[in-house]
């Protein structure tokens, strides 16, 4: 029943009016013009709504079994992936070098909104892939890579990461998996891992898992931690596969959504596996994957934001409830369409900015990865290691409120398998809790990234908005209805980045305590930011001429919206923010 | 996997410290003294955690089934109903002319709240019933009420509310279902009525449906609308039952969530039925029961949260994950439990606040409702009204906030079905829809009841908040932490309602684009008045040398945390109300 349009127009914009991608010096950047891109998000957005949303529903309601050792995925899924590897999508921004098509991150960030808006359960199998062939780009042997990574970036094998134990999630200095060095070099992997997510399936011929392992001996904690990669099947000298390993799939986890993905217990019985980088340094080589692996999930949230908001708005349109309190729309009809009254505008706009808003940061965020990775910028990277928790846990919460908010859209309709909606919610929901807890996003933003760099890289942060703001006050338009809500907000999240520095200091609890505020008031700016410069973008394109009028003035319209419904909302998080600890702390925990 | 404790010393708390019932001139409250409400609350919890809760998930997994046009409730429901109708549970607050029991709605409200915590799929049959039941004492006639209501107040017969088309939910004045008037007096009534919880079932000897209807040749539109009882076995003189009436279920919705309760279809095919209250008038008859079915709604809300509120706790004492960051807790185990840490009892208390404050809210309601309806009284009737949409919108909307985030306290173990905390996510998301989606609420608040009386009713709220701040300023504990934000918050409201008199008056676009906010606002102040006032009771206890002074003071904490970290969101709610139309309205319906 649920439809799925690809964005393609609003797609465009962002990479072109807002990052104004072919003016970039990132290397790659300049064969990025607009045809180009047209082409690639063409191709992409016929795959998401031809291939995978008609799979979404099926995914979710077959979900994945567990047969004899073997997952069996939802009918259809394994030949959409082969349309996908045959797409050569697998490897869109891989390394040329192992096969890959080398085109810049956002790029494969673009295609993944459209894939992941569409069948979120399913994109999460080339999803981890990625994940787990980066992390063998940069941390693997020359050999690893030459057996591991054209198969990965082809798709023809999966890849997964192998992290959580039933006794240790967030704190993986608990880790039990065992790894014994053998006299060859290899290590004997034993163990048991949950929520592997596509750990086993039918789709392709091999699987490769990254895990996390203890050697023994080794250092307490997350210091003795070492990454290893432990192929289902053994890949002989030639490249054909060998014997399969000690490594099984123990059970399939029931779950509230992303049904078509196999979220899996794995068992390593003494499997074989190879260390990929220094020994007890895994935590640091995980860490290096992890600005993509959360912005892949920032993005999985506006992307089913994305998909609701338009289910949303066709039932909208065409759903006749009530009469116009302004007159009759629909004289015709026995009652108007329900997207002529005033709460359900509300609520579509409460949907839309978020849905845009968060592509532009996700975007954005891609670009800063392409201009860290391809020009060695330590200021880019700096900078979206900041932002990282923010997007992850910012834009997952907003996704997730957006879907809630569609589905209310349909009214009771909502509520029904039949209509879709409560799938997406169902989908979203994932996003807020894994590739580490939004809980625990704002910690590594309040307790981590704030002070990174003595402080240079938030007060960076600052400066940019504020020089953003400067240059463009003499714009009277954007002054007013943009720029003046922006340096309110931004002062705001100034004033709570002084009280942590100052009360945190004194009692590390009132930081601590402030922390979630913390996170949503930074991602307000940021949005507040995006929403400030793709106003200024459409207010270019009109001045410019622009034939598509309206286009633009949907833009503005909307940015209008974000800013004076909820950018406010950093004052409450500040307000909430300054009264530190106390209130938080102040129960004994027996007397909860 | 989910446990349920029946919270009775809160109950017992609000009872008898904040409403102080024993006190009341209210016909029945003498009888509630402290020993006889604990021995109800504590058979109530017996049944509600014994028997009701061990069927929760059995209820989620194995839903209802229709076989040959019979529903099959899920196994144990129907022992389970015996149980409760022999108790003498659906008949609690029902007219002792008819076999009821007489007692006031508050203790129903009371009961109903452990048995919807315990299993809200469940408790919508026996809820149902008694608003049918409800419809029939106000508006049937005497050999109406005499038929029905001894069954369906002993629980031997079950009933229904049948309003909702698949043309119209909100927009009742669509209705097509006919009644067609019979020389004895009798209708028959041909329709498709959808979405009819507990339609059909197995768990009782008769079902007695009210339906609304349109006898043709009435007015148009909802002026046209009467109301019908319709049973599936007709009635004999005698009681006993007597033929099949052509009433019948024609599918099961397949849902989000509330799988142990059948969403029906019902069709109507020539049904014979009989006129309940005047003819075309059944919306009238259906508003009066408005206010007691909102109020069980909201109380849907906040009941959900507490059970989900209760698993999170359980879980955050249990698990083993980091160290305090003020010094190890439990040096013998490999962790500390994850409640010492600052961002989870920050979630923690977000939910608590929520689902203590949440039942004083309604155990007031209730006792306005028992006021209105035993003393006549009008204003406690004009004050429920103003506040059933206000109880409803907002303590839905936050009960689903609070099962979220208790959900996310148990990070991904709450994303999986054998951990329970999704079912409450999932059920509890339908409060916000139905009984009017919460939009609707918001309409009915700025749209029917701020000009209710003339303002007087909104007026009265304001000056019982004044009042109640004037006559305890005195206390200086008090006004810092508790009088001091609520004056501030009831400030904002009165703005908003300023507002809306004076721009709603120009336009009432202004009024209607800012209700859903109007109605949040409203709900914070309403939420810090019973805080406020549980704090004033908390501390009289205690300087009454109370001598469980650990349940006092950490009732003053978790009020405190609700004035200092949510009551504020009134100024972002103001703020959102201020910006009037123009950014809620800007957009062309076709450039959404």
């Amino acid at each position: 029943m649920t439809t799925y349009t690809p964005p393609i127009k609003d797609i465009q914009f962002v990479l072109h009016e807002l990052l104004k991608v072919t003016e970039s010096d990132v290397p790659g950047y300049d064969e990025l013009d607009p045809e180009f891109t047209q082409a690639i998000l063409d191709e992409a957005g016929k795959i998401a709504a031809n291939v995978l949303h008609p799979l979404n529903k099926v995914g979710d309601e077959e979900g994945c079994r567990l047969e004899n050792g073997v997952v069996r995925t939802p009918k259809g899924f394994k030949e959409a992936f082969d349309q996908v590897r045959e797409g050569g999508w697998t490897g869109l921004d891989c390394d040329p070098e192992y096969g890959g098509q080398g085109l810049p991150h956002l790029m494969n960030t673009a295609a993944g909104e459209m894939f992941s808006s569409a069948n979120m359960a399913f994109q999460m199998y080339p999803g981890l892939t990625h994940g787990a062939a980066s992390a063998i780009h940069v941390h693997g042997s020359e050999d690893q890579k030459q057996t591991y990574l054209p198969k990965l970036y082809s798709g023809e094998w999966t890849g997964t990461m192998n992290l959580t134990e039933p006794q240790c999630g967030t704190d993986l200095g608990l880790i039990r998996t065992k790894a014994e060095p053998q006299d060859d070099g290899s290590y004997l992997i034993t163990g048991s891992k949950i929520w592997i997510s596509s750990g086993e399936h039918d789709m392709a011929d091999n699987i490769i898992h990254l895990v996390l392992a203890k050697i023994p001996g080794g250092p307490e904690g997350v210091k003795g931690i070492s990454l290893f990669v432990v192929p289902k099947f053994f890949v002989n000298e030639d490249g054909s596969l060998g014997d399969r390993n000690a490594v099984s799939c123990g059970g399939l986890e029931e779950k509230m959504g992303i049904h078509g993905n196999a979220t899996c217990v794995m068992n390593y019985d003494g499997a074989r596996g190879w260390l990929v980088g220094e020994m007890h340094k895994g935590m640091r080589a995980m860490f290096t994957m992890m600005n993509e692996a959360r912005l892949s999930v920032a993005l999985q949230g506006y992307a089913q934001g994305e998909v609701a908001y338009q289910n949303a708005l066709g039932f909208a349109r065409d759903r006749l409830q009530g009469r116009d309190v302004t007159g009759t729309k629909n004289p015709n009809g026995p009652a108007d369409p329900i997207i002529v009254h005033p709460d359900v505008r509300r609520n579509l706009m409460d949907q839309k900015v978020y849905v845009e808003g968060g592509r532009a940061m996700v975007y954005w965020g891609a670009s800063m990865i392409d201009r860290s990775h391809r020009l060695n910028d330590d200021e880019a990277e700096a900078m979206i290691s900041l932002l990282i928790p923010v997007l992850k846990g910012f834009l997952t919460d907003k996704g997730f409120e957006t879907a809630v908010n569609a589905q209310q859209t349909l009214g009771g309709s909502g509520f029904t398998r039949e209509w879709g909606l409560e799938q997406f919610v169902r989908d979203a929901r994932i996003a807020m809790i894994y590739e580490g807890t939004n809980g625990i996003q704002s910690l590594d933003l309040v307790g981590r990234k704030l002070g990174m760099n003595g402080g240079q890289t938030i007060m960076a942060f600052f400066e940019m908005v504020k020089s953003f703001i400067k240059e463009n006050e003499g714009n009277a338009g954007l002054k007013a209805g943009y720029l003046d809500p922006l340096k309110e907000a931004s002062k705001d999240l100034q004033a709570a980045a002084m009280y942590f520095m100052q009360e945190g200091m004194k009692n590390p609890l009132n930081a601590l305590s402030g922390s979630y505020d913390f996170m949503h008031l930074f991602g307000h700016v940021t949005m507040g930011l995006v929403w400030a410069q793709m106003a200024k973008a459409s207010m270019e394109a009109l001045e410019g001429g622009a034939s598509d009028t309206e286009f633009y003035e949907t833009k503005l319209a909307t940015g209008r919206y974000y800013m004076a419904r909820h950018l406010p909302a950093t004052k409450l998080h500040l307000a909430r923010i300054s009264t530190g600890a106390e209130p938080v702390m102040a129960l004994d925990a027996a007397n909860f």
